[in-house]
């Protein structure tokens, strides 16, 4: 009989957003420092090479006709247009791996987590972070006081925009100390992988179970 | 401000079943003896009180005409008779104490967990607990071995009525490790406090995020 611990699962895909300056792309680094289970998905992108970056691996690299093509084929799970690039997460790779197990780290905003939830609903687990108050927010926002105070606003209108969009999420943490908001991000991914709907080896587990 | 880790939140009603062997009781007890925000609902029964027993606090004692009419005005959550005597988690009690932020643990069967979330369902927290493998269910459920093979045997028949329910909970865990099982266990009733729908005090928090 396998063993509980080998149990085979489903794997899950696990949305971080934030509003900039509420730790979201911290918080993110040490789950992938931590977690040998979970890892970015690779996304498709018409924004050429970096030096060193590898085409698959860091990035899969297109052209603008090729991705406007992926979209209109429905390949995309989630896709975005930053600063005249398109950015857009394959569908057919993470279907792939959730099925084997795979769990992926989306840090998105409230845009793209509603794409992936429309299409993959109960595969995803959305995880908001806020900042423990406004004079914190501005703080983290205000960097090293050389800006303007007009850029400081327009960051500041563009955190709040986001922060609005806090209850469409599963889950919300306050994040006054990154460790502390750390150990809950894990043991919200931990709970959410013991989830029965997941632990697609437990039927077999059962079986056994029930069978002298 | 609020601090956020004084934010209000909406209790809820964590249920742990599995079969007789299964380490439930083990684990209802120490989740009871380490988490001072979870605690028994105090049932109602038509058995007579024992030496010791204080009404409302162990129990709260009552004819069985009482209990009757309880049950006639959809007082209690779920009710049980069980050799004779009949027992049942009043409604207002848990009502009342979830609003205020109370956890409550029910350490029940399949049965009265349909009841219960029939009744609460977006307050429940379901837990099934699964032994490790056929042979250590036996084992468990040998005891010192004086007890003849068909008292054994009906110990097993109804362990296996219980396991076949295992896909009517949001969390399984196999239980191989009484220590691993109770983390897991801590885990689960941790992430289910972040909910972002039991965070009652997070609007009047983002509210204050939004506003200088």
């Amino acid at each position: 009989m396998a063993s509980p611990d080998t149990l085979q699962r489903r794997g899950l895909m696990f949305i971080l957003s934030s509003p900039s300056g509420a730790g979201k792309t911290t918080i993110a680094r040490k789950l992938l420092a931590h977690d040998a289970e979970i890892r970015m998905s690779v996304s498709v992108t018409t924004r050429p090479p970096r030096p060193g970056e590898v085409d698959g691996q860091d990035y899969i690299f297109a052209s603008q006709a090729e991705f406007d093509r992926m979209v209109e084929d429905g390949q995309f799970l989630e896709w975005a247009t930053v600063f005249g690039n398109s950015y857009g997460t394959p569908k057919a790779q993470v279907k792939a791996g959730i099925r084997e197990g795979q769990d992926f780290l989306f840090d998105i905003d409230w845009q793209g987590t509603q794409q992936l939830y429309q299409k993959m609903e109960t595969d995803v687990v959305r995880v908001f972070l806020l900042p423990p108050s406004i004079d914190e927010l501005r703080r983290r926002l205000t960097g090293r006081g050389t800006d303007p105070a007009e850029v400081i606003q327009s960051r500041m209108d563009r955190a709040r925009a986001e922060i609005s969009h806090w209850d469409g999420y599963d889950y919300v943490i306050v994040n006054d100390d990154i460790e502390a908001c750390f150990a809950k991000v894990c043991e919200i991914l931990a709970a959410e992988r013991m989830k029965r709907a997941r632990q697609t080896g437990l039927i077999g587990f059962v079986r056994g179970l029930m069978t002298d």
